[in-house]
């Protein structure tokens, strides 16, 4: 252990600034009052903080809405939601989506592709990702774009972008967040994640789990992935690489998973296992699995079986991640929240079962509260890691590459 | 985020002497120099943190070994190992053992009793360790003892030492830790952990896993239990009792289990599962897994087959957990030990085939090498926490006890 000398006045000043823009991005506005009492510094040095971002665009001071209360209201400070944004990207494996999302987490704008099942060709989905992001950024000329994060559904290394591994849509190793970064040509380096990892946090910071230090995340679109938070941090383990529990094998005489081996959860218990338990020929997608869970619901026996022994084959997944974890919560996102909503009892029962008393007992099981779109949010909050780490630098240093 | 205010001297000289302290405990003993420089201190501050920790009797300064260089030697710091100890204890389901360990990390005596498989009365256990703890103490009269930790082959609530759940000897609830501080009467809590955690811990400290931050140790002994630590830190979860691994259901149609489930990965990989595979009738134990393994290599096919057949689930076991988790290393212990160097071959193409490449083109797949010492060493470390905290408080603390 090496001892650090005190932080200079400046390097505290850093950390202040991306204490208090952290605070009105994640809760909204707050009046300074309640920032200096959040943030255990007095008033003063929050009035120069707040004048600091204002000056910069980042925040502005207004009247709030009516308190009730008599006497001169306070103001109260509130992100520059349409002035400083982020472009979210998400590549799902049946689906392209993208969304501008405005310092304080405001949805500014968003659209979806759909797309057909199958191997993509990184260039297409470069592409066409690209023009998605340049329509949305050309529709906000006077607002500054402060990064660009992308959610993919597959193993990801996050320090170069590159994508190890996408087995549902055929990537193995590109190079996928350096030819997004030359593409769009912003002066911004793309970031990428795991699509169930930036879930995680999304839940965490915005969603169900808000406040929780250990969290699961299942995020179930053609395969399963995870995203875990234990101690308050995401598990990354030795390459950043941690949460692929879609691979971790259920049943060793199972169906066939597109990773080579047979019986993973994600063959089991997702969307394909379910489409084929319920003997139907349906392309995966979203869409397979709410027909099967509409004709469960209007009686169909063989669709009810097939969402029974689904179920079952989740519940051994979450009992197994209940004894090896010890969460306070597993959250069910992507169509795996369908899947589990129609199959709760089944879950539930294989956890009481098999999960071990002094761990069950406390574990919630709870649905993703973001929908769909936690895996979008969660790439949004990736975008906007460096100017909620260092307000003024990354902005000068944008203004600076845009001029 | 709040903010703190930088640390006082006073608590500066405190970290620092428990750094300096760590460094002499962990990596034995150092120059003056070397210190300064693994520190990051100036040779002045080391030269009082020393004399601090030398008039309270933690170290000694002394002429280090033959060094082939010329010139005046430098004196080396060392811990004052036969003066300062602590007591380990091992709660297995076939053995109690006891050791006396000296700061620094010698073992300076060890005993070990081995017991009956069963069910075992709390208070014979608490006076059988009792008593093996007044023996070692009584023998060291003139040293001090800083602590007392138990390693417990079952779920611990950390905070109070509540044995929550030890299946394979029977206990539900037991409030273990406080009955053993008040049979010991030494004026210290005794401090209770899980002993797959503390073999994680162990290895981490001076095992084979030296220096790893994402390192699984897995503990065989009538049960699998996993000590995991991620990114340099033991895997807690909700309540503490992450890390049972060992009721990971690999096996649905499986074994019957004493968690009351079928196929976790215990009943299928550990010695009962081994004994029951071999067509025995051994008691469980490590001399009946010795006895499984001598026989294979003495051509056995039944023997064989037997750990042909567990190895199998060992790598099913060990594949999802290197998904789950991207470890750098998988470390057997306890009677795992023996069992994965008998079936290392069917664990690793296992891991081969169900490992995804990007975790399993890294993994070391390893034995232990404190061996059966490992939950002992581990809870050598866990008793010694508070001195390498805070050590002139902790000892004046203790010496103010036992006046």
């Amino acid at each position: 252990m090496t001892v650090r000398a005190a932080p200079s006045p400046e390097e505290i000043r850093k950390r202040n600034l991306a204490a208090l823009l952290r605070h009105v991005h994640r809760d909204g506005a707050a009046s300074r009052a309640t920032l200096a009492e959040r943030m255990g510094l007095n008033r003063s040095t929050i009035l120069a903080l707040t004048a600091d971002l204002a000056a910069a665009g980042l925040v502005r001071e207004e009247l709030p809405g009516q308190t009730g209360k008599a006497g001169r209201p306070s103001l109260v400070v509130r992100a520059e939601s349409e002035r400083v944004y982020v472009v979210a990207l998400d590549v799902g494996a049946d689906r392209l989506a993208a969304a501008r999302v405005g310092l304080g987490g405001l949805v500014l704008d968003q659209i979806e592709t759909a797309r057909p099942m199958g191997t993509f060709d990184p260039e297409d989905v470069i592409s066409a990702l690209a023009s998605m992001a340049r329509g949305m950024i050309g529709k906000a000329a006077d607002a500054v774009c402060v990064g660009v994060g992308v959610a993919f559904c597959g193993m990801v290394r996050e320090e170069d972008g590159v994508v190890r591994y996408g087995p549902n849509i055929g990537w193995v190793d590109v190079p996928f967040g350096a030819s997004l970064t030359r593409e769009l040509d912003l002066g911004l380096r793309v970031a990428v994640g795991n699509n169930a990892n930036l879930g995680a946090l999304a839940e965490r910071e915005r969603g169900v789990g808000v406040g929780l230090s250990d969290l699961i995340y299942l995020h179930g679109d053609v395969g399963i992935g995870g995203g875990i938070i234990m101690g308050g941090q995401l598990l990354g383990g030795e390459g950043g690489y941690a949460g692929e529990v879609g691979h971790m094998i259920v049943n060793r005489d199972g169906r066939p998973c597109a990773c080579g081996s047979r019986g993973c959860l994600e063959a089991e218990a997702g969307e394909l296992g379910l489409i084929a338990a319920a003997g139907r020929t349906d392309r995966a997608g979203r869409a397979a699995v709410e027909a099967i869970v509409e004709a469960a619901a209007r009686g169909d026996a063989t669709a009810r079986d097939a969402l029974h022994n689904v179920g079952d084959w989740l519940g051994y997944g979450v009992a197994n991640l209940v004894n090896i974890f010890n969460p306070s919560m597993v959250v069910f996102g992507g169509v795996l929240r369908d899947i589990y909503l129609a199959s709760a009892a089944q879950v539930r029962s294989r956890v009481a079962v098999d999960g071990l008393q002094a761990v069950r007992e406390r574990v919630r099981l709870r649905t993703s509260t973001l929908g769909g779109d936690a895996t979008l949010i969660g790439a949004a909050e990736l975008a906007f890691a460096d100017v909620l780490t260092d307000p003024l630098q990354t902005l000068a240093r944008i203004s600076a590459g845009l001029e």
